[in-house]
């Protein structure tokens, strides 16, 4: 998928919202476990009421590794059924990678070819070269960890270099690899007055924004400083919308709650 | 495994040698390929050749992952011949994770307990919480990127944080976490003289290290400055083992490479 297709998913839907599939078995609905493939199922279910309210989906790769060879077949059908359905989506592989070249190259085929992934969110720990094989891959996109949402997040990348933060350093350093146009960045929503900063590094790359809802951030502090004039932000939201509900209505559940951050979306579309 | 039992295996074979399964469909011989498995036939005559001069293997995940369900498959296999036919090998699975708490607890159980591995490498971006999930396992070992030996590994982890680099912060500050005595090191071997300056902040923890052969570090040289009281390196070589041979003989080829290392190790445990 190309970045205008990305636009103009999300000004036809009046949405930017993604939905993380962070799918656990301990935490679905009991009556799936009795399924051949409960997690799919519940993919399947979540998707098919959700799909009309959000741009991008995003399958976290930690949860179905979790189950093995089960997990990983659980993974390949929900993105083919992304694919088959729903081609107009946008879809994200959060597997956080990051490798020396040839190593990344491996990842880059595993879930760009191999899966069909349109995304894949990438570390950058290991420097240029662990990420310039994922951006060799033409229309699709590389999501580069810039500043996370989590309680650790600032342990390293909130050290100042010089006279800035690390994860600045990342982003400047970022925009000078080889296919940087193929970059988006992973910036969470604990602190909205962030994005002013970084906006001025990035400020026309799409940013994924976890951390709207379970972690505490908000939508509209995130969007005042954080949108671009091609909208730029993708807002994830895994468990505030999966696990909305736990009975055999969980997916109507999970849809309220999908549409209710979609309303919040289409009103400030509005006023851009 | 504990970490006195890796020791004793150490002084036991005169080896601290670690022998990465990096194993590429296109670079393997030929007659393998018509097997129901290949990848796993390889590493299966690989380890059978040389499981008594090496103490440590290690898949990297991403070529197994590269090839989907048959590759994960493959590793599964592999692993399981590993801890069944060798216990007393420790085994690394070369994975660079990371994430956010409970995604991280999902990491640790894919590898740890669904797999079963001895140890998993991690990236230490997302700081503390990503990290001490898997520090919780017990008599596992995460063994932590800090300085690796790619063309772009100073990109960031050679920034300057204050007075000395981010590469040493990371060390320091992962001994402060919880259950840091079982961390481990990735320190890479193309520059030796690092090892002196790393030994201050680490005098006690294994470091693993790639990059002797095929990327240039020197043996001797990293010993000199690297080697511990309880040794506490695991020196790997892939590509220079595993493809030394490329016809029926290449499981010999390995091995002949893999004692010439061994030998090479053994004349230093002489000297400490």
């Amino acid at each position: 998928m190309t970045k205008q297709e990305l636009i103009k998913q999300i000004k036809l839907k009046k949405s930017f919202l993604c939905i993380g599939l962070d799918v656990d078995l301990e935490k679905i609905p009991k009556h799936l476990l009795a399924l051949e493939d409960p997690i799919f199922e519940f993919n399947k279910q979540i998707i098919d009421a959700t799909h009309h309210l959000a741009v991008a989906y995003k399958p976290n790769t930690a949860f179905y590794e979790a189950y093995g060879i089960k997990g990983w077949l659980s993974l390949e059908k929900t993105i083919h059924y992304l694919n088959t359905n729903y081609p107009e989506i946008f879809t994200i592989a959060d597997a956080k990678r990051g490798d020396i070249g040839n190593t990344s190259t491996m990842y880059a085929k595993a879930f760009f070819e191999d899966l069909n992934f349109d995304s894949v969110t990438v570390a950058p720990y290991m420097g240029s070269d662990s990420v310039e094989p994922f951006l060799a891959f033409k229309d699709k996109f590389t999501i580069l960890l810039a500043l996370t949402s989590n309680k650790g997040g600032l342990d390293f990348q909130g050290l100042k270099v010089g006279k800035k933060e690390l994860y600045k350093e990342v982003l400047k350093t970022a925009l000078t690899w080889e296919n940087s146009n193929q970059l988006m960045f992973v910036v969470g929503a604990t602190k909205a007055a962030y994005f002013k900063e970084i906006r001025k590094i990035v400020p026309n790359h799409f940013l994924l924004v976890p951390g709207v809802g379970a972690q505490g951030g908000n939508l509209q502090d995130v969007c005042k400083y954080g949108i671009s004039k091609d909208i730029g932000l993708l807002i994830n939201s895994s468990r505030g919308i999966i696990y909305a509900g736990n009975n055999m209505d969980f997916a109507l559940k999970a849809q309220k709650k999908a549409w209710e951050l979609q309303q919040g979306m289409a009103e400030i579309l509005l006023t851009i």
